[in-house]
C-alpha cells in the first residue's frame, strides 16, 4: 500500500449519489460506492464461495482484535448489533452469575434490561447521562460484591458520545478475576482495542459502525474457553452463539440464513479499512472529523457536553442553543436540505443533539457541514451572539 | 399496469451478472437488478424518509394477507426467517400454554427446538420425511388434547418442497377454537394465503423468499388482538414482537438498527411483485417453473419424491439416481460451472437433491438448467438408463 491511497487533507472522498444527504450518524452510516457496489450479486448462502466469505471476515475481525491464536473465536450473528448484545450477555454469564453492569447512557441502560428477560442477577454503577464510570469506584464495588462473575462496559457510549476509561477498569476487573465483557459497538475498528492492551472475555460490535459496512449482522469475539463453557447456556434458539459457533466451525456456514449481501458488502469495506491503514488510519481521520468539526461549532458558539478528554472520535453531543428560534426539528430539516442528515440528543437533563464523525466523512466534508449549520441558523433566525448556551 | 409488463414466455428475464450463477435454491435467491440497485444508497435509520419506507413495507404485506382492517398487525423483525418465528412463537403462546406442531421436515424440527428454549410445553404430529398432516389427525389431536392452545404448521416445508394442506388443516384448528401459527416463509407471496381464506392468528415470512427481496429481516402478521395479550410474553429483547411494534407504531422507526439496505430493496422487490400480478403472477411463474422442470427431470429419467399433488411450486426433491459414477458433490461443482447452484436434499433414508422453482426465474432458464442437468450427467459418465431409481 503506498502512502497515496490514504485519505489526505488534499484527496477528499466520494460525494455520494445526486440527492443523498450524509449521514452524521452513529450507524448506519455513509458507506463508499464500493462497499455498496458489492451487493449488486447475489450468493448463495450454502455455497462454498460464501463460505469463504463468512472465513475471511471472521479471521479478519480476530485480526483487528490483536488475537494471534486459538484462544478466540469471531461470531457472526445476524440482526441488529443489539441482537448480539444479547446473544453475548446471554452466552458469557453463567446462568447462577451475576453481572455489574457500568451505566452511563442508554447501552448500559440496555444491557440491564436484556438481563431482565433472560433472569440473571445483576447490580448497576449507575452514572447517569454522561459521566464516566471510575476505576476505584468499580474496584470498591467489586470488592464489596465477590458473587459478581462478569463486569459489562460499553467503550464509547453514543448516548452521549463518551470514550469511557475502558483500559484502567479492564486493569481493575482482571485483578479482581472477573470477566470482562465490552460492548464495542461504535468504537471497535476506530480505537484501539485488542487483547494484548485490554484484557477482555467477550468484545461485541457490527457490521454497520466503524468497519462502515451495511447494516445486516453483528459479531462476538470471545474466549474460547467461556464459550466452551456455554452450551445449553443460551436463553434463545436464535441467538445462541455456541450453537452458531459449533455449526460454523462444522460446515463454514451460517445456522441460519445469513444477510449474504451485508456479509459480502463487509468484507469489502475490511478491505478498504485495511488500505486506509488499518485501526490507526480510521482513529486519524475520525479524530481529525472531530477536531474540525468541534472548532468549528466552538468558533460559531456552540458547547460541547463533554470536557475534550472524554470526546470519542466517533459522535459528539452538543448543547442545543438556548434561543427562542431554535428547534431541534426545524433545525434538523434545515440541515437535511443541505443534505447533511444529524442526530437528537439522548439526554434526560437539557436539549441537546449529536452529530458523528464516522462513515465515508472527511474534513472536508466536515467543513461542508459547518457552513450549512451556519446557513440553517440564518435561515432560523438564530443569532448565536444572542445565546445563553 | 399493461399485459405486456408481465414475464410471459417470449420475454425472458434479464441474466444475472456475468460469472454470477443463478441460485435455484430456496433462498436467497436470484433477485432482480432494479431490487439489488435499490441498495446503492444509505439510509438515515432514524429518517422520515426511511420511516415512509418501513410503514409502506408494513402496508404492503397487509394487504398481500388480505387484511382490510385493523384488526392485524404486521411486524418487521431483524435476522433471519428463524428469528421471527422463535419471535412469534415466544409470542402467540401463552407461557402456560401448549402447542400441537405439525411436522414433516426440518422447520417443524426447529420450531420443536425453539421451544425447548423457550420452556413452553409443547406436543408433536411427526409425519416423517415428507407426509403430509392430514386433517384427522389434528383434529383427533385436538380432541385428544384439549389443553392444547395453538398449533403450529408449516405451509411449505422446502425440506421435502410439500405444499401442506394448510386450509384444511386450519378449518379444523378453527373448529376447535385454536390459535393457528403458519410458518409461509417460502410460500407468503407465491401461493394465496389471505385471512378471508385461512382463519390464522400469526403467518411469518421473510424478505428473501417469493416476494424475492435481500436477506436481512423477516415479518410477522398476527392478529391485534393476540398481540395485545403478549406483553411481557417474550423471553428475550431482541425477538420481543410486542416491544417491537409498539415502538414502531409510536415512532415510526425500528427499536434497533434495521437493515435499511435490506428494507429499501424489499420495497423496489414488492413493486415488481405488483407489476407481476401480485400472488397470481408469480403463482403463474413459479408454477410454470416446475411444471417445466418436472417434466424434464422425468424425461431424462429422474424421480420426484412427492407426487404430483402433494408438489409446491417453490422447490422440488429429486432422487439422486443410483448409479457408480453420480455423486452430489461433484454434480453441484459440473451444474456451478455451468452457471447453476442447486441445494441438497434433506431426507434421511434416501439420497436425494432438491432444485427450487422461485426467485428471478422463469422458464427459459429451467431449460437452460435442464440442458445443463443433462451435459453433467454426461460429464460424470452417468447414463441415466442405466439407473436403477
Amino acid at each position: 500500500m503506498t502512502k497515496a491511497e490514504f485519505p489526505t487533507a488534499t484527496q477528499p472522498l466520494a460525494a455520494p449519489a445526486l440527492g443523498e444527504p450524509y449521514l452524521l450518524t452513529p450507524g448506519p452510516l455513509t458507506t463508499s460506492k464500493a462497499t455498496k457496489e458489492a451487493m449488486l450479486r447475489d450468493w448463495g448462502s450454502w455455497d462454498g464461495a460464501f463460505n469463504l466469505v463468512t472465513a475471511e471476515v471472521r479471521q479478519e475481525l480476530l485480526s483487528m482484535a490483536g488475537v494471534q491464536d486459538d484462544s478466540f473465536a469471531c461470531v457472526p450473528l445476524q440482526g441488529s448489533g443489539s441482537f448480539s448484545v444479547e446473544a453475548a450477555l446471554a452466552t458469557a454469564i453463567p446462568r447462577d452469575g451475576k453481572c455489574l453492569i457500568l451505566m452511563n447512557g442508554a447501552y448500559g441502560q440496555r444491557a440491564a434490561k436484556t438481563l431482565d428477560y433472560l433472569g440473571r442477577a445483576y447490580l448497576t454503577l449507575d452514572k447517569g447521562d454522561y459521566l464516566p464510570p471510575q476505576p476505584d469506584e468499580v474496584d470498591a464495588l467489586l470488592k464489596a460484591n465477590p458473587d459478581v462473575t462478569n463486569v459489562f462496559l460499553v467503550h464509547c457510549e453514543t448516548s452521549s458520545g463518551i470514550l469511557n476509561p475502558l483500559r484502567e477498569i479492564a486493569d481493575v476487573v482482571k485483578a479482581h478475576g472477573k470477566s470482562l465483557i465490552v460492548d464495542a459497538m461504535s468504537s471497535f475498528g476506530a480505537v484501539p482495542l485488542t487483547i494484548n492492551e485490554i484484557p477482555f472475555d467477550v468484545l461485541v460490535s457490527s457490521a454497520n459502525k466503524c468497519i462502515e459496512g451495511i447494516p445486516g449482522f453483528g459479531f462476538v469475539i470471545i474466549r474460547r474457553t467461556v464459550l466452551e463453557a456455554a452450551k445449553g447456556r443460551a436463553h434463545s434458539l436464535a441467538l445462541d452463539i455456541y450453537e452458531q459457533w459449533l455449526y460454523m466451525e462444522r460446515t463454514g456456514q451460517w445456522r441460519f440464513t445469513p444477510p449474504t449481501h451485508s456479509v459480502v458488502a463487509f468484507r469489502t469495506a475490511l478491505e478498504q479499512h485495511a488500505s486506509e491503514g488499518g485501526v490507526a488510519g480510521r482513529l486519524a481521520r475520525y479524530t481529525r472529523n472531530r477536531d474540525v468539526l468541534v472548532a468549528g461549532m466552538r468558533e460559531m458558539g456552540f458547547k460541547t457536553l463533554l470536557e475534550d478528554r472524554w470526546l470519542s472520535p466517533i459522535i459528539t453531543t452538543f448543547f442545543s442553543p438556548e434561543h427562542p428560534n431554535f428547534e431541534f426539528k426545524r433545525f434538523y430539516e434545515e440541515l437535511k436540505s443541505r443534505s447533511f442528515v444529524i442526530y437528537p440528543g439522548k439526554l434526560t437533563q437539557a436539549e441537546s443533539f449529536r452529530i458523528g464523525c464516522i462513515g465515508q466523512i472527511d474534513e472536508h466534508i466536515v467543513r461542508q457541514l459547518l457552513r450549512a449549520i451556519g446557513d440553517s441558523l440564518e435561515a432560523m433566525g438564530v443569532d448565536m451572539e444572542q445565546t445563553t448556551a
